[in-house]
């Protein structure tokens, strides 16, 4: 059994990330980490004439960028595995289709493409496949339409809310000797503390990494400073704080935590409150940013984990809590 | 590697459905099907104050059914892998959020079942679990809300819809040696011909059904008699005759086709016009008729293939085709 602890398993063959894709949004390549993406659209419309057609298109194109820059043929890919925030998951549905691959389709909100790492390993680790593709996407537009109000209301937005990532990143993950790789998964169980209050997922989602972080450090036994960056995927400041202050209260005291909502957005100039959010957020700043920093060497252990807050709009109207989720995967460049 | 041909993986060890749950609304017991779920209620509501909430409930209780049949302690299951219809898989992520297990969230429509099979078979066979509980559901109320038209108004059905099935099915999946065994998986391509029509899903899934089914023997090199019984997912009466008639223009003609869809209703009393569909659909007739008649021996050999329609309100408003997807699990009793 590969399975260790309570929820995670090793990986222990040589499962990389072989490749990887992105593509952002106006907003988001004015922000600090421009130069980490692929490219970019200062248009919203990305040339189409929906903004669901917009996020099809740039999940696509990421996908077509992680293909083209590993220099493989589609047709050396097992799978496809992707996840989205839209209705039925609109965007992947679309975006992979004329691929003409295998196709798993994922659900963890913006947890997405930890839910993709994660599988991915898993398959090629269970030699069920040699190369699995992964995406995930978000859209300012269409996420804002869809879970709060429409744009052209112009509603204010409350300090505690995030801002929707514009975004898509895709990675190609490979059985080979090149690094870097992805050694250790960690499955999210769904933690829900009663929080009811969607303007602040942040706080909703805080004590679902924290549950993710512990288990993994507990079920491998590694120390809180294995890792040179535990980085989350779009808890915000605030709910990046609460994280800090959960483990606190075990006496733990971590140094190594980021997150990549609070560093996609320059907090003082856009304008963006709590930082971005969306299943894009993580995606792009882990395949663009982080994984540049692995492999230059920067990072030599870095543990992901990509937060999701799984409520709908129904169900927030039928005043539900959110149930939130967070999966991790421990990456290391040798 | 288990890979085998294009879309197939081998399942080497023995992965066995060892336990499911059931339960149904009122107009699935008043149907041909009745003695084979485990439990049912007259009231669309389920006793809670929501159609969406009743939908998270049946879901829930089909698992709680499944655990309780199988003799196991919740904490023996690894994973909890689950799909629905509704926006952010709304039913599965409250269903599951009280089991406290690492939860992996699927998205395939009415396919959900079929890919919480495959990769459940996967994950086991691959030494990442022991144990994985699987569910799917849908709720005529809900789905007819969010995808159709309101209940209030009344509308008129064509006669090309389905029912959507208002229903729960589970499963535990666990390396076993006393069957019956997934010894076979073929993961769906995305296949969309262009059909537009949302009150004509057998006909938008039938050439994906078709897809698979013909992946599945070729990959496998099987012959089109090795299964006692294909059975697709809710396809209905049109979309089960066009998958006949595509592969007769292969001069393939198969004899032992047959779909939940149609088995669940009786297309005389009834008046469900094409038969049943939804996620609940093919998860309620698998775990309970079609596994009843394994155990039995009646049936030594079944390739079961969820259908699913990836489709949503959104992609349908925006003029989009609807593409389609079909899991494939082959099934033996030794």
């Amino acid at each position: 059994m590969k399975k260790i602890g309570k929820q995670s398993v090793n990986i222990n063959t040589n499962v990389s990330i072989f490749s990887s894709g992105s593509i952002v949004g106006k907003k988001e390549n004015e922000g600090p980490l421009s130069k980490y993406f692929d490219r970019y659209d200062d248009d919203a419309y990305f040339g189409e004439d929906s903004w669901e057609k917009a996020e099809v298109k740039i999940l696509k194109t990421a996908m077509d960028i992680a293909v083209e820059k590993s220099g493989l043929q589609i047709t050396d890919i097992d799978y496809i595995l992707s996840g989205d925030l839209l209705n039925q998951s609109m965007s992947s549905t679309f975006a992979v289709k004329d691929f003409n691959l295998p196709y798993l389709g994922l659900f963890g909100a913006c947890s997405s493409i930890g839910l993709g790492l994660s599988l991915s390993s898993m398959l090629i680790d269970g030699e069920f496949a040699q190369t699995v593709m992964i995406g995930a996407s978000s859209h300012f537009c269409t996420a804002e339409k869809q879970f709060r109000s429409p744009l052209g209301l112009g509603s204010q937005r409350n300090l505690t809310t995030t801002w929707t990532v514009t975004g898509s990143g895709a990675m190609i993950i490979k059985k080979t000797d090149n690094g870097p790789f992805i050694r250790r998964v960690t499955t999210g169980k769904i933690v829900d503390m009663g929080i009811k209050d969607a303007f602040n997922m942040g706080a909703a989602m805080a004590p679902s990494a924290y549950d993710t972080i512990k288990a993994h450090h507990e079920d491998f036994g590694l120390p809180y400073d294995y890792y040179d960056l535990i980085i989350t995927g779009d808890l915000g400041y605030l709910g990046s704080q609460l994280v800090l202050e959960l483990f606190e209260k075990d006496n733990i005291f971590l140094k190594n935590l980021d997150d990549c909502g609070k560093l996609i957005f320059d907090k003082e100039k856009q304008d963006t409150h709590e930082g971005g959010s969306g299943c894009g957020c993580s995606a792009v700043t882990f395949s663009g940013l982080i994984l540049d920093r692995i492999k230059k060497g920067e990072l030599k252990k870095v543990l992901f984990i990509p937060t999701g807050a799984l409520m709908s709009s129904t169900s927030v109207q039928q005043d539900l809590s959110i149930p939130c989720i967070s999966h991790a995967v421990g990456i290391e460049n040798e």
